[in-house]
């Protein structure tokens, strides 16, 4: 059985671009095979007392935050623009994601969606922005943009994001092996990766 | 001429023991000569409103700090023990830091220190500790200690402190190239390495 690791995201996350960008050819390169697991963390963050991104609150952070992003996609060859909203609402964008995950095209809807965001600066709140993502994959976007109004997505993307807290995520993107070993952190990926591989050979 | 790198530390710091431990080897080989320059975090995370630990104030952050520093020293082969006082009182350290720093057992005794701290779990804040470390590299403790509360070193300390937050830190380790680059954390000393060889280069 090959070696399995959850991937936690948030769409507003920044590190979660990386991540989500160069995670699929790495993870089939080891032979893992990789859930999808997309959450949202203004309730965790609301939980810890925070209103905002901590990005934001500490202005410091923030903008390190930012060089070392445009460091690592310039290392990775990933476009990167600095959007202008930040963070952006990524409700909906969580909630298609569920959508297209029980599909087959959710992966690279994640992966158009933080392009939006993080290559080409773009605000991912805005519904015509996930729509076009969604045409541009040949979706129907009416019909999944409804779908993904359902409760069961809604519900889903709840209990989700309440998995990611016990399983004690407080931050994205995280990576959670199959006998629990979390790793937070695009930086902490290949760790991640070498964990779930051993895992296996036990 | 040799490329250089700023290597800021805080002995209360969990991941500055791996950086600590691991900085000198890893320079040599990539020819970059560092400079180790301690300064105290505490006056930085004051002016961010908070007056103890990150990893303290958010707990989940912290159990995953302790879990994930010994994944880290556990592949460095580094002794690790979490010591029962977290964080510690790290000025008598820093401050005896500077004058071996400004003569030739500086980074012999930042590794004592940190060896004691995280690889044996004892407390460097009590002054025996410190004495101890500077015992076993074979300098007159009493005489140290005394020349570590001289107004100079007091002063040198505060000045450090006051240009690491000059230069955009906000957390510890943190490594400056030249051209003042910064870098934060054990997991980007490599990517400082790196700037730091090309900026010669440019």
């Amino acid at each position: 059985m090959a070696p399995t690791l959850d991937f936690w995201f948030e769409f507003a996350s920044t590190y979660s671009y990386p991540a989500a960008m160069r995670i699929a050819p790495l993870a089939a390169a080891n032979g893992v095979d990789v859930r999808w697991r997309p959450f949202l963390l203004g309730p965790i963050f609301k939980a810890q007392g925070w209103d905002n991104s901590p990005f934001n609150l500490y202005p410091a952070k923030g903008r390190y935050m930012w060089r070392d992003l445009a460091r690592i996609c310039d290392a990775l060859s990933l476009p990167f623009v600095q959007p202008a909203v930040f963070p952006q609402n990524s409700l909906i964008a969580a909630r298609v994601a569920l959508v297209g995950l029980a599909q087959d095209w959710g992966e690279d809807f994640c992966r158009a969606v933080y392009t939006c965001e993080f290559g080409e600066g773009r605000n991912i709140g805005e519904p015509e922005n996930i729509a076009a993502a969604l045409k541009a994959l040949g979706r129907d976007a009416n019909a999944v943009m409804q779908q993904a109004q359902a409760d069961t997505i809604k519900n889903a993307l709840r209990a989700q994001t309440e998995e990611a807290q016990r399983l004690g995520i407080f931050g994205a993107p995280s990576f959670v092996t199959a006998d629990g070993e979390l790793f937070w952190g695009n930086d902490r990926f290949e760790a991640a990766l070498e964990w779930a591989r051993k895992e296996v050979k036990r």
